[in-house]
């Protein structure tokens, strides 16, 4: 659903050295502190502890690795995303998902002193005009995202929690616009992380009339 | 207030071949049609028509260049935002301001054949956690834009249209995000430029119940 390869999943079972994970991990954190065009396959080799050698048999191009790494924090969302043990209200699960957005960019913040930027977000900007295989990648990532949000707007529309006359669609769009916006302004201003969740629950405020926080 | 230099403004009046506005042009162009850092010094000559002497006489660094394409596209966004002969309400200000949003996204698209992402979003996200100058550069537009929208916030709330209990200041945050969102979204999922308003005007129906359109 991520437009993740077969290819990319067998390298991954077969990397028994931990290599390609390395690079993975190495990437994902020069790519989110520093931009894609920024860090080299030399400097991404030496900071995964790979030879170069290695790098190719994993990723043809630096391009297949940023694939790699959307999928690796495609991964960490969906999980976040996943229903807890006690099924909650559709309402009560846009709320989760505003604080699981604000959560992980003060993750970020605590890890990198500062929020260093939506990882979808960031390669989305730098890439989407330059590489279109790496855009489609994107876009699949933001299309689930958003149909994930379209589905919880919908189920609060039949829970009776939905502002009524909301196009549920179009409420999930302006959802994922807002994640996206907040954490670039705060990447550029250096907001404090934790200004991002409430920003967005002020948006569903006006969308949740009934506001039932956990 | 764009934190632009003094010297900046004395390059650009001693421009008498107009070779530092071609640069500044060029850039424009190349850096949202590709990225900053996919576009080099040589090909930003060339597409000028600029000698590579003539590029650092005005612009010791290719970041001195962005920061003059950041100042060219905010004295843009500065005019749109200047209210036209009649003075009109807040509330239809802010609606104007939405309006333009769009248009400018539509005039990309329509130059560029796709969305290609907003002028500072875009450099926001690819360099704020890899150049500091430029960050605190952009950092300086977004927050005039956002005073900008605070004022017109606490305006139509003096005028009576803002929804009670709005905070103006937190409201030209998530309007501001909400243009970064929608227009990233567009630029990764090639969305045309003309869902861009309607959103906007989704999210200012909710707290200018009492929509007034020209």
């Amino acid at each position: 659903l991520t437009g993740r390869s077969t290819s990319a999943i067998v390298s991954r079972v077969n990397d028994a050295t931990g290599a390609r994970a390395r690079l993975v991990g190495a990437a994902a954190r020069l790519f989110l502190t520093r931009s894609y065009h920024a860090v080299g396959v030399d400097e991404l080799c030496t900071a995964a502890g790979v030879r170069k050698g290695s790098f190719y048999h994993f990723f043809p191009t630096k391009a297949d690795l940023a694939k790699a790494v959307v999928d690796h924090h495609a991964d960490a969302l969906w999980a976040r995303l996943r229903p807890a043990g006690t099924v909650a209200s559709a309402a009560e699960r846009l709320r989760l998902v505003a604080d699981a957005i604000g959560d992980t960019q003060a993750g970020f913040e605590e890890r990198f002193g500062k929020v260093v930027g939506c990882p979808f977000g960031n390669l989305a900007a730098e890439l989407a005009a330059a590489d279109e295989p790496l855009r489609l990648h994107l876009q699949a990532v933001f299309a689930h995202w958003q149909h994930r949000l379209t589905e919880l707007c919908r189920q609060a529309a039949d829970e009776g929690t939905l502002r009524a006359g909301t196009d549920p669609a179009l409420l999930a769009r302006i959802l994922l616009a807002q994640y996206q916006g907040l954490i670039l302004l705060a990447k550029t201003d250096h907001a404090s992380a934790a200004q991002i969740a409430p920003a967005l629950h002020e948006i569903l405020d006006r969308y949740l009339p009934e506001r039932v926080r956990p």
